[in-house]
């Protein structure tokens, strides 16, 4: 029961206002400011909130406008923030047009999903569409991620929203039948096994295209850990160039635009927390899709404290998975794997490249959980990708490994990338350690998660934290629980008060 | 599946900013601007969009961050948008403190709504106290909006909301055991009855302690309309000598703070146009029990394209507002109308007063169909509040404004809230015309209101539209069907092009 949104067809835009370049930084949503005295704002009854449609000649975006009372901007200049200025470009000064914005008419869709009615083909093609032309606004971003949120969205609709973020965006062609690719739902903190799988698998003959995102609620996302290795944001020639010549790339997601509707909606799900079954095959297909691969690997890990939390939802999402991939003519083959811990020592993306390279160069220290997760990921893609038979893939990935194939690989990988790259380390560190003696019997993966994050992760490449004990250990009094790493003393300060005020972030057990 | 946001208890305030009022207006989302090279922005860690808590003395709130990395404010100036400078006030160059925001921990409960747990009430408790101290971002708001609309409040829930909204705001007490009240849930466009219900009421000797909202997704609320007459931003103790001097007022809610979560929630409802059951009750009947009435008639017109649009519809709203009323303590009788048609002739604030004034004035060519409207629900309250026997209120209404009593009263409302004054007309004006002959067999409210809207109602009192022709009227081609009210040229033509494009706001069958 609200007022559908139909827009007028046409409001010729006002011209008279001239550029001005605020560098002001409003994260990813484009936002305009002009003057409360401006003839313009006053003709066109502008005002604060207003969407309204900026041109510089052909270019145009849509914004939301504040309006200014003050004398700092001048009285015909329409103020841009930096998300603006990316859309639109411009120098200082040039001839801007503006028109209110035709109301969304997609909105009306998501409306009526929120009172019941699913997502059909059409409504999906026509919101995808308004979202990547940036017609949504903010809250209406939220309220379409909400709606779509929880067990909301069905099979059928998560088919029909797949198929348009496909539809929106660029498509990789590969001259090979065979293309594979793996993916981890993610939820557990220092998982970056895709930087192992990459190498091994590519070590071995596939072809493997792989785009990753940047962390969405996570302290890390595999971009994110890459990036503090070799540079991510490839363009498509790029891409297509380093997997010509080594059968493999980790390259972020978001710059080759494969999904460019999941990449607006990812920058609203982020700070709302929101991490949904739909939505989330929605953006792992369509990437998958859009990357040309034929075949894909994915890793649901299940823990009380996981994305993931039971058996029941593991298998509710894997059946989603398969269904989408099946319409999207992908297939998919599923391993639940254990989501009880963090994988690795570190949690942050240098953290993390450093747990990477100890696997990939053998090292005697290296994290054995994170090297047998990525064993076993890579043995089924071997084996999906026909390089071994059912069963003998493990043998298969673990002799590239133990060789030196994969880390060669990597280098190589890096180098075809931009470059290969020492990860950073922090400038601030505090040891945590154990309050009193006992064993260790729980990690809460999310408020360790929320732990590194807080201590700067992933925005800070540096910060994090590295865990000295894993679960079942014995431990005593004063002994090191884990290390964090802040780039910053007030960041620092501000993980280790949350530390401090959530004690039950280990659960140790008094012998 | 998200991150629970449970956050630090402590993070010491830096100091160091001085406060810059930038002037610019952000609507009611309070903003904050810092320089990316400001020392305090380096060492907290501070990025765009984050969530900063600022101290002025003893004085705090929660605002959003944008990074600014242009000199147009000086590196240690903190800048203010309107809404953040007035929910912290304070002048230019006054020592700032900042610290990272705790997370919103009620938003959990939001996450786990989402997720289908309903809202106990401790959370909606909690929810409330958040919203009302400013700790949810607009994109928060959205996501919590969106998860209580569609069908997804049950009663209990939307009882829980309703006490813990009446919790947070002030709470009236009237020397009489009965105060009497009127409201309509709206959609209708025209439908002014309260301007004219006040006034009879009260000239029959019952309390009327009126508060009504401005426009949440209509052309005008009935505070927008009254304001085009006499002052409606009272604070308390000025509606209650209002009230004790002439037995009713009409005031603004938004002033008064009886309900001010609503006034939060409003702010983000408007713009995504969702207006939902739950939410709707929880509003009403929060301010209805905070206002202190202890019987409410409540109006809910139905119709194809009114806000509430079947039998069904109208019956579950029923249901639920009475289950609600009866939780708290207070009666509540429902009286469906006829919703298929505006009513009066004036659309929008200054448009509908005029309608208004004809009535009370027993002008010879006054809207019929308001006038019966109002002394209906008149009626209907004067039988609730012991003025009338059962089926003797609508001949004691109609008395009252034959006589003049209701206009004699309605003066002297205007006057005791601070001054009558006349509605204001508009600069610009355009007939638009039937296209050919016929019938008009049916008006689409919502077209109609966005119509109304366009042209720049409510912001802009004098905008909207005058209708010439009711439902059932034989047109001739070129008769005028109505004519659109604006205060700018602009909003003229983009109201003008929405009408164009939209050639079925009135169906016209051909004899």
């Amino acid at each position: 029961m609200s007022t559908p949104d139909a827009g007028p067809q046409c409001a010729a835009p006002v011209a008279g206002l001239s550029l001005r370049r605020l560098l002001v930084d409003t994260y990813q949503e484009p936002i305009a400011f002009l003057r409360s005295d401006c003839p313009v704002c006053k003709s066109e009854g502008f005002e604060s909130r207003s969407r309204i449609e900026i041109w510089r000649g052909d270019q145009h975006i849509v914004a939301t406008l504040n309006v200014v009372h003050g004398e700092w901007i001048g009285t015909c200049e329409l103020g841009l923030s930096e998300a603006a200025w990316r859309a639109l470009g411009g120098n200082d000064g040039e001839p801007l047009r503006v028109a209110h914005a035709q109301p969304v008419a997609s909105m009306s869709a998501v409306r009526a999903k929120i009172y019941g009615r699913p997502i059909g083909s059409d409504a999906a093609k026509a919101i995808v569409r308004d979202v990547v032309d940036g017609r949504y606004s903010e809250i209406e971003l939220a309220s379409l991620i909400t709606a779509c949120s929880g067990d909301r969205m069905d099979v059928a609709e998560t088919i029909a929203l797949t198929r348009a973020m496909v539809g929106v965006g660029q498509r990789l062609h590969w001259n090979s039948d065979m293309v594979v690719d793996k993916h981890c739902v993610g939820g557990l903190p220092g998982n970056r096994t895709t930087l192992l799988v990459v190498p091994i698998v590519a070590a071995c003959g596939l072809i493997i295209p792989k785009t990753s995102s940047r962390a969405i609620t996570s302290p890390a996302g595999t971009a994110d850990t890459m990036e503090t290795l070799a540079p991510v944001a490839l363009d498509l020639p790029t891409m297509r160039r380093v997997v010509e010549r080594e059968g493999g790339c980790i390259a972020w997601g978001g710059a080759v635009s494969l999904s460019p509707a999941d990449d607006v909606l990812i920058r609203v799900e982020r700070p709302l927390g929101l991490d949904s079954d739909g939505l989330m095959v929605a953006s792992v297909l369509s990437k998958k899709v859009a990357a040309g691969s034929t075949h894909v690997v994915i890793d649901v890990p299940v823990g009380r404290t996981a994305k993931v939390r039971s058996q029941q939802a593991a298998h509710s999402l894997a059946h989603r998975l398969d269904a989408v991939g099946k319409a999207l003519g992908i297939n998919v083959s599923v391993i639940m794997s254990d989501g009880t811990q963090p994988v690795g020592r570190g949690v942050g993306p240098a953290l993390e490249a450093w747990d990477v390279l100890a696997v990939l160069q053998n090292q005697a220290n290296a994290p054995a959980d994170l090297r047998q997760r990525a064993l076993l990921l890579a043995g089924r893609v071997l084996e999906m990708g026909g390089k071994a038979a059912p069963g003998e893939g493990l043998a298969l990935a673990c002799g590239a490994l133990d060789s030196g194939a994969a880390w060669a690989k990597m280098q190589a990988i890096c180098e075809a990338q931009g470059g290969m790259r020492t990860p950073p380390r922090a400038a601030y560190a505090h040891v945590i350690t154990a309050l009193h003696q006992g064993r260790l019997v729980a990690i809460d993966n999310r408020r360790l998660a929320r732990l590194a994050k807080l201590a700067g992760a992933p925005k800070s490449p540096v910060a994090g934290l590295e865990l000295h004990a894993p679960l079942g250990t014995s431990l005593s009094a004063g002994q090191p629980l884990l290390t964090l790493h802040a780039e910053s003393p007030g960041e620092l300060a501000y993980a280790l008060a949350y530390a401090e005020a959530e004690d039950d972030i280990f659960s140790i057990q008094e012998a």
